[in-house]
């Protein structure tokens, strides 16, 4: 719709297909560039109206509002790109990085003349009401918000007073949030594979179950984590190492989400698994050793 | 009572002296060691009805079953002390160790000639029924389960078959059980103190407690782990290091619980508080980030 902005959406993936989609009705185009872009990304793509426009280049000269929405490893690479496209409108990074991340990536692209706004999603992937927020803070946090009034994704200002709070603070949200919900889901697994390791896992099992017990949810909590979490392992490996950065950077361990890193990495082969069941998630975790330490 | 094994206990701490009054119906005397123990151990065990022999070797010489309760990081040099001692009897380990320090504290009471059996406690200070359970594994471990019959503390022999299991396997259930307890008590600790440094934290419980979130309870479980958690974290520490080198022995990441033990470590100066509130522990754990990292 004329008058209203062009948006680019680096990469439409299934959270940022499905950020697309929310933003579709504030823009006059939804953009994304095909090249190097797999078949299901443009599945995605097409599905969510978007409009092709060939390369990352050619989006940097067409919109005037990205939204970067890919894995953390590859948030920094996705600023560089931006910047070295001499792109100079506003530059949404959605990504779950730690806040020195998205301070160096602001850096990148505010030197090639663009606004930088930091972005974090917390919750499912938006295609109901009420359950994914989109975290900002920056000095464009505002007008970023208003593309997404009325649809499933709720966006939130981060304030201090009347002013949002600098870049960093939504990306520190999003970082503390998944702290607690992936990083727990790492250290859980990595005790089943120890239990079994050790014979003890029936054990385990039954203490955690005793009458009156207040762990008796824990190993059906297992089975959901591995059915659920395990599929998505080969990203949060990434995000569990901005999240170790996170931590470092205030002067605290890092060791955690390390931890959490490493047990997700040996599940990179159960990508987009069907629920794998929990013992072949231990499986998985535990004939990885050999072949993950000769990696390095 | 004449006919009856007598039963030395190192160290009665606040857990072993509650220990001993579960075995003492059971034994001829219950025997401690004051020698270069506290006041407060002291009154303990006079409160339990030990009688003091004075050194260990003393304690040694005239018991017939030892049980061993006391810090993680002593368990090794007390079984050592106990096997210079020329010991050759019933010795129980029931301290929080990794099976590997299990196995390596076996070997040493066996090479003098006694019998080891490896003993993990789960749950409370025993006092009251239904809230301890005292996990025994290795070829003796039958008769130390009898000592504890009609006591507030339950004694279960971990069984393969009808067999007890190897030595190990007792430490091996302590271990995993409270790798996610108070694995994940140092996490939440940490991640709170993330998010005071980062100035997100009202914003992290806020989403914690939106409506309909499954995380509402998070807010309260880390008011109660610095209330009851912070005053322990000087023994914790020790504890986790060994759970760190338990999910090591088994070829899977210690980075959760060394950084845990780093957190805990950082809590010490807050032995013996009584219900620290939660920003006074987050506090500890931001302020000492400089002087740990100089103690090394």
């Amino acid at each position: 719709m004329p008058g209203r902005p062009v948006i680019g959406v680096v990469h439409p993936g299934e959270m940022g297909a499905a950020v697309a989609a929310c933003v579709s009705p504030a823009a006059d185009r939804v953009l994304w560039a095909s090249q190097g872009r797999s078949a299901a990304t443009r599945r995605r793509a097409e599905a969510a109206g978007l409009s092709d426009v060939g390369d990352l280049a050619a989006m940097c000269r067409n919109a005037e509002i990205l939204l970067s929405v890919c894995p953390p490893d590859a948030a920094v690479e996705v600023a560089t790109a931006v910047a070295g496209s001499g792109y100079d409108g506003l530059y949404v990074d959605a990504n779950a990085i730690a806040p020195p991340t998205a301070r160096h990536a602001a850096e990148i692209v505010e030197a090639a003349g663009a606004r930088f706004v930091d972005g974090g999603i917390i919750g499912s992937v938006p295609r109901v009401a009420g359950r994914t927020r989109l975290y900002l803070s920056g000095p464009g946090s505002h007008a970023v918000a208003a593309l997404f009034e009325g649809s499933v994704l709720e966006a939130v200002v981060l304030h201090k007073d009347s002013a949002p709070r600098p870049v960093g603070a939504a990306s520190a949200l999003k970082m503390t949030y998944a702290a607690y919900t992936k990083g727990r889901a790492a250290l859980l697994l990595a005790i089943r594979a120890a239990a079994v390791a050790e014979g003890v896992d029936a054990d385990l099992v039954a203490e955690w179950q005793r009458p009156g017990s207040t762990l008796a949810e824990l190993a059906d909590d297992c089975e959901a984590v591995a059915a659920r979490g395990a599929p998505k392992a080969w990203r949060w490996s990434g995000e569990m190492t901005e999240i170790a950065a996170t931590l470092e950077a205030a002067g605290l361990p890092g060791g955690f989400h390390e931890a959490a890193a490493d047990i997700y990495r040996r599940l990179r082969d159960l990508r987009d698994a069907d629920a794998p069941p929990l013992d072949e998630v231990i499986a998985a975790l535990l004939t990885d050793v050999r072949s993950e330490s000769r990696r390095g």
